[in-house]
């Protein structure tokens, strides 16, 4: 089997002011085309430290992927040390530097001298383009052992991960891999991990020789199952069965898979059908609307919210009789369905959802607690909200009610 | 200089399940005491990769931490690898042991057999007792060489950190650490790393022997400066002295310093002055209004905001005029400040601000380019809008569209 290491270059990382999510990024996608990770190093930003880990690559492993230092300030190892490791020289490439300059062209600022470094790398390098940002990647070989250089800024380097370094790993490598590994996570919500498990039952019965992890997160629980298979058609087979085995038992959970979004799931379903949504937000604070708004294509069915974080707004703002507040207070199921509704026909949507609640840390009493939420839902049809308790830490908190008040569309979707 | 390092071991962090962040943790800590990490190795749970490691380790590193394989499974290697390693022979602790029999005491469920094994440690080792689980923290030593072995589960390696761990260490090391390390991370946003390296100059005149790095981030770039003093007052100085260097050259775009974040410090000024913020989001799809609430007691100045994504709510809901925005279009200048105007009057609050642009990646004209943001400010003195470009990355443009907003407010406020 084909073996891979990673090291990552920062003393950042090891000062422990960034925790190393580059790496679980890699070793995942190494995994998933066969190359899986046997060793992840981290590094300070020194030379000789990097040239013993190349040193020991070179001579143990098939694939090695460098990230970071490859930034224009002074310390920024990683393009001179490779190039002296490989024994080549820096030259310019005009296709890097025509990005390099574009980039600071359509931000209409002028290039800093340095940058023209940007566009330099080893004379018999394969680029690896950087459509994110201006380090080029580069791509090295040395007795068939290939040697991949990224930067270490996230979305850029995985950009370029899903690109181009696996598909150029792939055909590089395609007559050694004569086995098929694969995995498929299966992502509920509104579900804990104990309760989850309980319902599946025995796991070695439903997934024999192969391995499944739960792995909790902050809004629901991911089921990991990992075959490996003679080929893709195996593999495949093998994944098909035991994804059905869970179905059967906790279906109702699983909003998608992989790396789905709740929050694209809920779009595409509005957009298939011609529908429209507006939010009104207290407690989660304009996050289900930023949620929404990642998703590009969005403003199809996305036709706002408002944030009413003050009482005073929830009444000016939105409308919700100075009866309702009085009598129930702002969080109050009979607030959350007022909010849901007004924000419905004030944006003339065809659905509204809402949320209010306390997010903590101070502001609970003894009947309503900090982590306590109401969200409501509100159509043409039916408006009405349901209660939820999510615990005591404000962030968590803000994050699975923004969940749950996707999950409440959803169910009513269907 | 003492130097450490760290080994994770553990199947799951190499295929990218989950990120190492016990890693950070004790990078950190260790730092905090004068022996900072050099390396951190990840591997998987096999006893050749181990014993490798502990060569490198007695050889090369003053102290070794390694986490992960103390369960009491199959897969759990470190405990025998580490007492073969260390030519020593496993004995019950009785102490151990009534420790463990305790915890499921304590939950009413019958020991399993398997858990008398947990209770065993090297003959000759120091045990680093675990109070929040059964598995046993080891001290071994070798050559003056210490090596340490934890629990991966993070609260019992955290506790066991700072309950015992580096109290011992710094017993051990007293005589040989007599310096100080110390590091401050400077904030910035509004600047790219490359202006802001040109504008602090030639690093080494105001830097001297200590480090500076620059750190790039979604929304700005952060200067870590690293001192190693005779002592922590002189640690201090040389922070002090550096820090003042770098804010003479580039101050106004430091908006805080370590931990800080801009949401909260603008959060901090308005609270002092009494002032209230409403805002009006188009691009930014309300994130400004969730970082803003993301932080503890921002109902105190923050009224909310609305999320205008729809071209009819930026008329209907924030009475924009229709001739603004047929004139001019929704991604204008005079949008953004009827947006910003009309918040503010409408929430009636002290400050509004706006954001409108093309977040991408369709949408964009020859004009108005993918990327292009109006940020719209307002106060009952005045009312403006600045023009940003942000380039073609969704998720970053919204990330930076609202840090310039805060950022904009922030500069404002002084």
């Amino acid at each position: 089997m084909l073996v891979s290491k990673i090291i990552s270059v920062g003393d950042e990382i090891l000062i422990g002011q960034i925790v190393n999510s580059n790496a679980s990024y890699i070793g995942e996608k190494l995994y998933s085309i066969g190359i899986p990770v046997k060793k992840i190093v981290t590094i300070g930003d020194t030379k000789e430290a990097l040239l013993e880990e190349l040193d020991d690559s070179i001579l143990s492993f098939d694939v090695t992927v460098i990230t970071g230092g490859l930034g224009p300030t002074h310390d920024d190892i990683t393009k001179p040390v490779i190039t002296e490791f490989f024994n080549e020289e820096l030259v310019t490439d005009e296709k890097i530097l025509e990005h390099v300059k574009g980039i600071f062209r359509s931000r209409n600022i002028r290039m800093p001298e340095v940058n023209f470094e940007q566009a330099k790398v080893p004379a018999n390098c394969r680029v690896i383009f950087n459509h994110g940002g201006t380090a080029p990647g580069m791509w090295m070989e040395k007795n068939n052992k290939v040697v991949i250089c990224l930067p270490g800024v996230p979305f850029e380097m995985k950009d370029m991960i899903d690109r181009y370094v696996l598909k150029m790993l792939q055909e590089k490598f395609v007559s050694n891999v004569n086995y098929f590994l694969k995995s498929k996570t299966l992502l509920t919500t509104g579900i804990g991990e104990s309760h989850l498990s309980e319902m599946i039952g025995n796991v070695e019965d439903i997934i024999e020789e192969n391995k499944l992890a739960f792995l909790p997160s902050m809004y629901g629980v991911r089921m990991r199952i990992d075959v490996k298979g003679a080929d893709e058609k195996n593999a495949d087979d093998k994944i098909f069965k035991i994804e059905n085995e869970i179905r059967k038992k906790v279906g109702q959970y699983i909003f998608g898979v992989n790396d789905d979004l709740l929050e694209k799931e809920v779009g595409k379903m509005l957009e298939e059908r011609n529908l429209t949504l507006a939010v009104a937000e207290s407690c989660t604070g304009g996050l289900i609307s930023s949620k929404i708004t990642d998703i590009s294509g969005s403003s199809k069915y996305f036709f706002g919210g408002v944030c009413t974080y003050s009482n005073n707004s929830k009444f000016y703002i939105l409308d919700v009789k100075s009866g309702t507040l009085e009598n129930h207070g702002a969080v109050s199921e009979e607030t959350a369905m007022e909010m849901a509704e007004n924000v419905r026909k004030k944006f003339n949507a065809d659905f509204g959802l809402s949320t209010t609640g306390i997010a903590g840390p101070s502001g609970g009493t003894e009947t309503k607690p900090v982590g306590l939420v109401w969200i409501g839902f509100s159509s043409k049809e039916k408006t009405f909200a349901k209660k939820y308790l999510f615990g005591n830490n404000r962030e968590r908190t803000k994050l699975r009610a923004a969940y749950a008040a996707l999950d409440l569309l959803k169910k009513n979707l269907k």
